[in-house]
């Protein structure tokens, strides 16, 4: 169901752009309304190598396209974003899905959420095993709340977990999916060489607990992925879905999993001038007890919104008195906001839709991807700390502006 | 470990009081500076038959002095609100532990949830089976995460879920116990007469869903527990437990299990004047979507307290953009905010603690029961919907205050 008719008549919309600030591009027009929308993706704030980073940057672009592809087919906001998060959820090499990280003993446990910013609603999934794709049980969960209540009067669950859940998706017609399907050569590697870490650490350590920071066990653990989209009429959505960490204790659940901490996505109304959607990746924990989803979404009704993620980031989450005690941490964030104001205000016969996007980390790298409905092909970044920059301690901080806009003529 | 030997000086320092305001107590002076706090308890926003009340008002009177004795004792916040959960816990009457709503499948699955103002620390479980004390193995997550990473640089889960949560309370030396043990006459009666009443319903609704707001089914369901305590020192904690909604799909999980939805808890500090601390109970899908425990701690730094909850409660519960679809909004909150403010602040011999308690609900009723370290008993209440207020839409809040102080000399 593409709709690529106008993309001959695309140009490029969108302009990344470094720490120096924001550049607008020019206004595209087209006669279909529905060729418009946005959408950006990561594959994780963690460490990404160079020769993994070719494959999530693949991923990241796929994701992309199969969002944008929804949008072009008069797709709203949610469904752009399931089908990203399938893709993403799809790929052996992210820690969500298929290829995620086993937990102790050795299976695969995922968490995943998401939430529309036009009707508020929610749905997410914890500790799920089983089912090959966590994000379509959260979408499912949250189509399920909007159709009101149950017999007897009871209140359908925004939140389910473990088997209960993954009887819940398959009573729904969500194919089961045995776990041996989704554990990949790479996944269960990692999983021995963990395995062998721990033993050798609980020798040498005899049980005194350490504070560190060190990359051999964030590395690979930190790869959840997300997305965040805008569509057409404006309305945006964000989901989220991770493996959790390496070597997590059986029904551990992580933020991706976590109300206001793995996902948001609200749209303008009353008080709020910007729709905004949130999507993060990092320390689970960390991200939990900072609510740092919904924070970034509250910081960014502030005007200036590279200088509010940036606050947010520094105040909210690296010196946030939730995490007084910890010396490192990790997490990161894709933003998105949008608004038909300023410019596209005034000129009354464009329908215009200025959309930021930006993505900050306190990891050493974090993946992303985005492409506007208009572009012929996404674009992706492996955005890094700056040369000295201490992970867990500092910042990284980026992103772009594209104007999305339809004649209405 | 009681220590009674300051009870002869003891006068009664709380004073309730309904929406006309509140009134200020005279201040007590203590040589022992332990021998101060105070706890707010409740066993449910529902509705309480006359003839359930006189149980949930025992359970109440007991989860305070129980609260008070670890007070008294030396006990710090965090400590005394578990004391208060373990006793509610306990009780038959409540949907929390032992008693506890039976799901669809005839199982009890519990949520809860446990905050440390002093340090921001926070543990959960969700959909446990096979624990007495679910508070219990929150109250531990809590404190192993107090103690920094696991080996190899693992970060300690602050949520764990289904079976992998008792897994790891029974690794941690928490007994376990049989289903069996925590099912009661009186949960599986309620159980059998839901299954009945469900697949009439089934047959009579044929698959229509139904928007009501009948006490039928809710009457049962929302009496999750609840406790918020200060210390001596000024500490605040929150906890709170629940069976969650009667008939519940196996592996749903509530409020009482969502960080920053079924209590919260935070110090003074910075730019807070006061220390809050909030637990909340009823519609769980309701109070997840709202945040309600954070939103009502975060409008408690407000000048008016009652102002302050009641303008909370009604907009963002009753009247939340996030519930936008629903004419019956469920739910209730037991809120204590104090400060060193004020007066006694002035009074440089004096360490004294200004407490304010309230409870608000939209429900037909309320059980709480409150106490001071200083009083001889506790004191229970029922608070009630105004006469002709329609539950789920209207709202009932009442509160006192309480000064709390010892002579430095």
């Amino acid at each position: 169901m593409e709709n690529l008719e106008n993309s001959s008549d695309s140009k490029e919309t969108v302009s990344p752009l470094n720490n120096s600030g924001f550049k607008l591009n020019s206004t595209i027009s087209h006669r279909d309304g529905k060729n418009m929308g946005f959408v950006l993706v990561h594959a994780g704030a963690g460490y990404h190598s160079e020769s993994k980073a070719k494959e999530y940057k693949h991923v990241c672009k796929r994701a992309c396209q199969k969002a944008v592809d929804r949008l072009r087919a008069g797709g709203l906001a949610l469904e752009a974003v399931t089908a990203a998060l399938v893709e993403l959820e799809d790929s052996p090499f992210t820690n969500a899905g298929t290829g995620s990280n086993l937990n102790l003993s050795g299976e695969v446990e995922c968490d995943a959420s998401i939430m529309d910013g036009k009707s508020l609603n929610y749905g997410a999934v914890g500790a799920l095993s089983g089912i090959k794709n966590p994000v379509l049980v959260s979408r499912r969960l949250l189509s399920e709340t909007q159709k009101g209540k149950l017999s007897a009067g009871r209140i359908p669950p925004c939140f389910l977990v473990g088997k209960g859940a993954e009887q819940w998706a398959i009573s729904h017609g969500i194919p089961a999916c045995p776990t041996e399907k989704m554990t990949t050569k790479f996944s269960l590697s990692g999983y021995k060489r963990n395995k062998r870490k721990m033993e050798l650490a609980e020798q040498v350590e005899t049980k005194r607990r350490i504070q560190s920071c060190g990359h051999e066990n964030n590395s690979a653990c930190l790869d959840t992925v997300g997305a965040v989209v805008v569509d057409w009429e404006g309305n945006v959505a964000a989901a989220v879905s991770s493996g959790g960490l390496a070597m997590k204790h059986p029904g551990r659940v992580g933020q991706a999993a976590h109300y206001g901490c793995g996902c948001w996505a609200e749209n303008a109304r009353d008080v709020s001038l910007y729709s905004t959607a949130v999507s993060t990746s990092g320390s689970g924990e960390h991200l939990i007890r900072t609510m740092l989803a919904r924070e970034c979404s509250t910081a960014m009704q502030a005007e200036n919104a590279h200088q509010a993620l940036l606050e947010a980031m520094q105040n909210k989450f690296i010196s946030s008195p939730f995490l007084a005690g910890e010396d490192c941490v990790l997490g990161g964030v894709i933003v998105l906001r949008c608004c038909t104001c300023g410019e596209a205000q005034r000129s009354e016969d464009i329908q215009a839709l200025l959309v930021e996007f930006l993505w900050s980390h306190t990891t050493e790298s974090m993946c992303v991807g985005y492409m506007s409905a208009q572009d012929s092909k996404a674009r992706t970044h492996i955005s890094r700390l700056p040369p000295g920059a201490v992970a867990g301690q500092s910042l990284a901080i980026e992103g772009g502006v594209c104007r999305l806009g339809t004649a209405s003529d």
